[in-house]
Formats: structure tokens, C-alpha cells, sequence
């Protein structure tokens, strides 16, 4: 996403003068402060603001245990510790702001977390751009034969050319014809049709942008499961700029949350007994296991 | 929107069978059960299920405040007072779950409101239908000349006819290109691209279908929201759908919201003031009334 | 908690009622409608209402995912499936609402879960009840000498009566001055305190009441904390009665929870690494684990 | 609330060391920062953090409205048409975190607003101080003999002395009980009452104090019910506070609290009705009014 010279005048000035605050400062931080992160052909991931840092998970956990916590003298420990066991209200002592630019139907899976706060560019008010994102030929996967809901293998000659071409025209046509209802013309008699209308012509991969503020408790649940392997490249890689963000952020707290959970496994009861048992040398099988196909073959994709 | 004989046999066959139970019904609601209110050309709301009738908001509101409430014999009574001082929680006792199909740029809207439980259709897991919607001509509104995000006149003639022309073209390539991206072609090495992003090239008119759920509260203030007159006529549709639903599931809730919220005003304590010197006799104008040009506009437009 | 004959009488005449619905209902669930489920000495739990039952949760899966999820022909591996992939969405379709009485600072823990409804009884509209929890004499532990958070062995003797002497005799002598100072007496020109400041004077112990609403995902979550064995007993005894209720209401949802929840271990990342090299025949202490003593020491209590 | 010699030097240290940092910083909140505001006898309200200001309101509505916005040039302007239209979202941009201590039935009414983080001083886990609330005489009030949920004429003589008396011992005495059943004595074989239980001896005026981060729409909500002459005056006090530190927080978003909802009234459908026919000259009575008689009494108590 090659930026204007004037957003890089704007970022250049909102960088340029610091102001001293009483606040907690997290210099790493502040280095990301209103820098533009490019993510896919023409998105962005900026931080607009942040709250709190590895010390005020620390010092909103001692409120909770009081005089008793002062046992735990390292930051990190009490850190890895309340992730452990899942004490999540400190983590919520944390606040950041991002503003994000993204295509719809990224923007689309990305809204169902609701525990944040989003304003969004709105359609019905002003005129969207001339922005689509065409994946790159290495992200233009076919359908996976064995996952209802992931990619297979890239496609490649001319089935791709014609993919990229599809989307291309498609996208400039109905921008072409976005413009074409919304532009007035006295003369001919054309009035414009209303933008609320307009945008509908409009496909999801078109660009929309948003300011999204998420405490670090909800923002780490969010990354759990969009920095997974699991979710769709396209939400992936804004997941995983954030995650290079929030390690300069709160370098501890994201140490556990990596340890913890990205990194993490879930056990069921009947997958710790099976483990017991190899454990104990006996040599499990799917039968005896007590569990599907499914969760079988889940459980080998992990253990061998 | 015409249901397929097997909707309708299916519809028909939940509305056949009842089942005993002892928990609060409202016959009001058993009667909306399941059919399919439809809205604009292709969109639906049905009930799928609800939780509570008038008289449970009075007997949540009741566990409140205990002995002292006897005293309050009505429950309509009872209802106004808690809707007027605006005491929400005994209305958070009452839940209902919809079925609704709906344009994607009708469900980005909806979704911003984030109290509510929703289970969508996935276009990442399965294939959406050629179902789009055409706005019915009388609907077909120029962009507002005063208000940035509304809607002036009807478009007419030549220009109207494009702009169905462009709708209904653009969205049959789009839906064309979709599929024929997605299918796969043995013999012609085509392997078929994956549905996570074929659907990327779907524009904002083709519609998708959820479940949503919400308690009586939320779903009060989302109707406050968007039955306004301010709202997009293509949400608004839903929304005033939903209020005659409402309205037959727990009338005096609905009548009290009503009163209360839908032909309600609030005041500013300027706005307050004003009035105040009015009803003294006096003869405010905007210059005199403390008010700015827009405010006083506003309050011209309700008062004269 | 013996009912009083009209509270009997009541739920009596609520059970003697049924009406009939076209809603999902669910046989089990209805067994428990009304009854007041005992908890410590005068506390309880009563299901009031609820919504949905296990095909509900996969209705509303099959919205989402569509056509592709007729091939999980089976709900009971369905629901496993939503369960072990952390898809909440479809269990958050099912709600229920619960009448509680409860000791007060058992509320106040249970009141941190924030995703639910509540009505409770207003200690400034009306006067609470002479009731108050006092622990079974096998319910007295003193603290633990390890964890600071938690309980270690009985008292006994002379100590344990010496408390409950205390906690009986303090909060008869509260109740006695909380209603001293609320009654009026127009002959000794006593006006009596208002309600919302007498009740300061009341200890922890008392019981309030209150209505509960949740959906079934948030009330899982409550309960993998609250009925886990670190809970407080006070609140555990609360999430045990609801599970057995929950059991009977969605039994498939239910199992599911208990194997990947309740039964199920998180594992970090470490953790796994120490597993597999376990696994591999090595033998790994806590100094080649790479964990601190804390985790070890929880590690090694889980898997020996 | 005297503070320790400790507490104040701990509040100069933080007060002392400035950071320089690019976020927005509003200079109002930088002279509250870390202060104690005393509240009642022993609380108090503290500012941790906060992330915003005026200008950050703007920003992310401007982000929402592209453009176009930037015919709105004042962002006073902008500001109150954006709470006169009930666009909450971008006050959702600012947070504030706020150190409170305060009594248990206040913070029992408090923990009522559901959309905000806490982490609470933990008595399982710590020992509370010997800290109650005891209302200065002045607030001394007997019941409300018109409002079931009020206060009327403060106590006098005889009376108000006796509850003074009452309030002190009893809380003397609980927690003389308190610490009693909590603490070990060996030679005596007495273990010490586990922390969990020993709590509930403790009446509802001790303190407790937590942390607690709310965005800034949220606030105000909470200001609007809890500033209000009809909120309890022990929990009022608090909001007054934060409303005095909000306005020199963001001066232009709390002048415009203040005049649309502080100051501001709701009027029913019918009220709007009743106003209109006044204007015009018509003496309307309760009996030509359509409404109750509550209501025409709120009414009149307004507009005379």
C-alpha cells in the first residue's frame, strides 16, 4: 500500500511532537505510534492510541490480592500466572486503538468479535474509493477437498489468469458504474442516485477502513483465533501485524499469551486419559481411544 | 418473496405440531411462530422462538422491589413507570429469536448493534444463492440535497431505467463469474477457487440470512433506531416488521415503547428553557434561544 | 430451605398449568420448571424459563454453515464438533432464567459475570428477610497454609463453635438494629432510617434474590469457573445444582461441556513439549522442563 | 479521607516523573492524575489513566463520515450534534481508568453497569482495613413517605444518635469478630477462620476499592443515572465527582452531557402532545391530558 505524500507528511507531523504525560508510556510503543503497517495490497494496521503496560496488568492484579500478591515480586511470573488460570480482568487494564483499512469481507468476519468499540467509514455518507484487493497468485487457492471451510492447492496458468482478471474487471466495472448513478447531471436530467443505494453495486472486496479500540484481555481472544492456522489468510495477516505490535507493546503479557495460547493446546477428558495411558506405554488406537474419526485425526495432528 | 412449495410444507409442518408446556406463552406470538413475514423483494423475518410475555417483565421487575410493588396492582401501569424512568432490566427478561433474510449491506448496518446473539450464513463454508435485491422504482431515491446522508427525489425516466439496468446486470456477471470461478473443470485443470474468496466478488445487494437473538430491551432500542424515519428505508422495512411482531408478542410493552421512545422527544435543557418561555407568552427566536442554526431547525421542525 | 405451605402452594399451582406451544421444548428441562432446587440452608435455584434444547443449537449451526453441514447427520458429533473448535455461537441460541437466592457475598462473586441479565431484590425499596447462611459445622475450614485463596483443614471443638457463635449471634443482633432503626414511632417522635441506608448495617451472610438470564455458552463459561474445585464452596454448590439442571435441559451440550470443559486441561506450549519428549521415553524434571516451580509443581499434579 | 504520610508521597513520585509520549494528551486530566478526590468519610476517586480527548471524538467521527464531515469545521459543533443525535460510537473512542474506594452497598449498586472493566480488592484472597462508612449526620434520613426508593427529613435528637451509635458498635464489633476468627493461635490449637468465610461477618458500610475503565459514552450513561437527584446520595457523591473531573477532561463533550441529557427531559408521545395544546393556548388538566396520575404529576413538576 504505497501511501500519499501527503498521508506520509500527516504521519511525519502526528510523530513529530511529543508532549510529556503522567500516564504509563510503553516506549515500544510509542516507536509504532500513527506508523502505517501496509497488510495485503492496499490495507493498513496503525496504532492511534494505547493504554497501559505490563506494569498496569501488574498493578490492577495487587488491587484484586491486595497486600497478599506482594509475595510475587516478578512481573512476569504474576503475568504468566494470571494467564495460566485464566484471570483475565487485569488484562482488560489495557486498551488500544487501531485504525484499519480492509476489505469488506474481511471487515465482515472481523465485526463479528463485539466486544469493542469500531467507527466505521460510512457509504451512506461519503463517497468510497477506487480500492480492491486482488489477492497476490501465491494467496489464489482452490477449495480444499478435505476442509468444508479452507484452501487447497494454488491455483496456477490459466485458470489463475482468468481468476485475476474476473475479479479485476468486475471490481473496475462496478466501481465504473458506482460513479456513473451517483454523479448528477443537470443538463441530461440526471439527479444521482442517493450513496445509501449506490454502494450496493459495490463487491466485498472492496476497501472500507474503521478505527477499532479493544481492550488487551478481548483483542488477545480476537488474535487467538485470527492469528490461528485455521483462519482465512486475509484476516491472518492483519492478526499477525498486530501480534509483531502487541509484543513490543506488553512484551510479557504476549510472551504468556503466546505460551499459553497461541502456542497452547486444549485437552478434553478423553484425550488427557488416552495420554495417561501412552504414558503408561500402552499402545492407544482410534478404537480403543473412546473417540471419533474426527477428533482422532485431530488428536494424531498433534501427537503422532 | 415467493417461498419454494418445499418452505411452505416445511413451515407448515412446525405450525402443526404443539407441544405441552408450563412455561409462560403469548398467544399473541404462538401465532407468528415460524411464518414468513416477508420484506422488500427477497427478504423474510420469521419468529423462531421467544422467551416471556408482559407479565414476565412484571414479575422480574416485582423480585426488585419486592413487597413494596403490590401496591402497583396494574401491570400496564406497572410497565409505563418502568419504561418512562427508564429502568431496562426487567425488559432484559424477555428474549426472541428471528430468522431473517436480508441484503449484505442491510446486515452491516444491523450488525453494529452489538447486544444480540447471531449465527450467519457462511459464504466461507457454503455457496450463496442468486438472490439479489432491486430496489421496487418508487425506491429508487436521488442522493438528498440537504441531508449528507439521505435520500431527495425519485428517480425517473431514462435515468431510473439505467440504474435498474446496471443493478440487475451487474449483480447477474458478478453471481456468473462467482460460480464460474468456483466450479471445478477435471478435464480442464481447473481446480475451481476456493468459496472463501470466489465470494469476494459478490456485491453488497445479494442477500445472506442469520438467526439473531436479543432480549426485549435491546431490541427496543434497535427498533427506536432504525423504525425512525431517519433510518434507510431498506432497514427500516425489518425494523417496522418486527414492531408489528412485537407488538402482538407483549402489547403493553410495545404500547409503553410507543409512547416513551418511538413518538417520544428529548429535550436539551436549552430546548427546555425555550419551551419554558413560550408557554410564558414570550416570542423566542433562534437568535434569542441560546440555540445554534441546526439545533434550532431541529426544534422548529417538532414545535413550529 | 424449607418452603413455606403458600411458597409450596405456589410452585404447585405454576406446575399444574400447562399451555400449549409451537416452541422447541424440552421434555427434561420441563420437569424442573418452578421447583426449588435447596442450596446451603436457605438458599435455592428454580429454572422460570428457558429457550431451545439441543437441536436448536443445531439449527443454528446448520444457518451457518448451510447446505455443507447436512453431511454431520448426527447433532450428539455436531455439538462435540462446535464444542472442541471453540464455535460458540450456536450454544449462545439457547437461553434460560433462573429464580436464586443466594447469601450476599455469594452474589457479589457471581454478579462479575457481566454477559447476563438481573433483577434483583432492592434493599432500598423493600425490607430483606431475617435469613442468613451459616456454614454446615463440616463447611468451617480454616485457611489454607498453601494457597492464599483458598481453604485447608476443618475446625473443630471449641474453635468451631466459638465461630459459629459469632456469625449466628452477630447477624441476630444486625438484624435486630436494622429493624430498630427502619421502624417509625410517632408516640417517642421516632421517624425510622431509610431503607437504603439501614441496610448498611447488614453483614454478607444475609440472603438476597434475584432473576438470572444467560445464554447457554456464557452459562457454560460461569460454570467451568464456578463449579471448577478452586471455587469458593459457597458458589461451587450454586454451579453444581445448575449443571444437573443443564444435564437434563440439553444433555448432548451438556456431555460435550463436561469432556472438553469441566473434565478437559489446557495445555501450554511448553507443556506439550514436555509431553511429547515424555512421550519420546525422556525423563523431564522441572530444571529441563523449561517451567517455573509453580507450573511444575500444577503440571506434575495433573500428569504424575 | 485523611491519606497516609505514605499514600501522599506515593502520589508526589507519580506526579513527579513526566514522560514525553505522541498520544493525545489533554492537559485538563494531566492536573487530575493520581490525585485523591475525597468522597464520604473514608473513599475516594482517582484518576490511573485515561486515552482521549475532545479532538480524538472528532477524529474517529470523522473517520465514520469521511469527507464530507469537513464542512463541520468547529468540533464543538460537531461534538453536540453527534450526542443530539445519539451517536455513541465515537465517544466510545475515549477510556478513562479510575482508582475507587467506596462502600460495599455502594459498590453493589455500581457493578450494575455491566460495560466496564474492574479488578475489586479480593477478601478471599486479602484481609479488608477497618474502614466503615458512617453517614455525617446531615444524611441522616428516615424514610421517604412518597417515594418508596427515597429519602425525607433528616433525623434528629435522640433518634439520630442511637442509629449513629448502632452503625459504629455493630461495625466495631464485626470486625473485632472479624479478625478474631481469622487469626491462628497455636498454643491455643486454634487454626484461624479461612479469609472467604470470615468476610461475611462484615456489614454492608465497610470499604472495599477496585479499579475501573470505562469508554467514555458508558460514563456518561453511569453519570446520567447515578448524578441524578433521584440516585442514592451515597453513590451520587461519586458521580458528582467524575463529573468534575469529565469536564475539564473533555470540556466540550461534557458541556454537551450537560445540556442534552443532565439538563435534558424526555417527553412521551403524549407530553409532546399536551405541550403543543398548551402553546396554542388550551388549559390542559390532568383528566384532558390522557395521562395517569403519575405522570401528570412528573409532568407538572417539570412544566408547572
Amino acid at each position: 500500500m504505497p501511501l500519499t505524500p501527503e498521508q506520509e507528511a500527516e504521519i511525519a507531523a502526528q510523530r513529530a511532537t511529543a508532549s510529556p504525560t503522567l500516564r504509563a508510556t510503553a516506549p515500544g510503543m510509542e516507536a509504532h505510534l500513527y506508523t502505517a503497517h501496509p497488510v495485503l495490497d492496499h490495507g493498513l494496521v496503525r496504532v492511534i492510541d494505547y493504554m497501559g503496560d505490563d506494569a498496569a496488568i501488574c498493578q490492577a492484579a495487587r488491587v484484586s490480592y491486595g497486600r497478599g500478591t506482594k509475595a510475587v515480586s516478578d512481573d512476569r511470573g504474576l503475568i504468566r500466572y494470571l494467564m495460566r488460570h485464566w484471570h483475565s480482568t487485569p488484562f482488560e487494564m489495557c486498551e488500544v486503538k487501531f485504525h484499519v483499512k480492509l476489505p469488506v469481507f474481511v471487515a465482515r468476519q472481523w465485526i463479528r468479535h463485539r466486544t469493542a468499540n469500531v467507527n466505521e467509514y460510512s457509504a451512506r455518507y461519503s463517497i468510497l474509493d477506487r480500492e480492491f484487493y486482488i489477492p497476490a497468485p501465491e494467496n489464489l487457492a482452490a477449495q480444499s477437498t478435505v476442509n468444508n471451510q479452507g484452501r487447497g492447492q494454488v491455483l496456477e496458468g490459466a485458470e489463475a489468469a482468468r481468476v485475476l482478471d474476473l475479479l479485476r474487471e468486475d471490481a473496475m466495472r462496478s466501481y465504473d458504474h458506482y460513479e456513473d448513478m451517483l454523479t448528477p447531471d443537470a443538463e441530461a436530467g440526471k439527479l444521482g442516485l442517493a450513496r445509501e443505494l449506490a454502494r450496493m453495486n459495490l463487491p466485498a472486496n472492496i476497501y472500507t477502513q474503521w478505527y477499532w479500540k479493544i481492550d488487551l484481555h478481548n483483542l488477545f481472544h480476537f488474535l487467538r483465533l485470527r492469528a490461528d492456522t485455521h483462519a482465512q489468510y486475509e484476516i491472518r495477516v492483519y492478526a499477525e501485524t498486530m501480534c509483531a505490535i502487541v509484543k513490543d507493546w506488553v512484551p510479557a503479557a504476549y510472551e504468556a499469551f503466546e505460551d499459553y495460547r497461541l502456542g497452547g493446546v486444549s485437552l478434553s477428558g478423553k484425550a488427557v486419559e488416552v495420554l495417561k495411558r501412552r504414558l503408561a506405554g500402552e499402545a492407544v488406537t482410534q478404537e480403543t481411544s473412546g473417540m471419533s474419526k474426527g477428533e482422532w485425526r485431530e488428536f494424531i495432528g498433534i501427537w503422532g
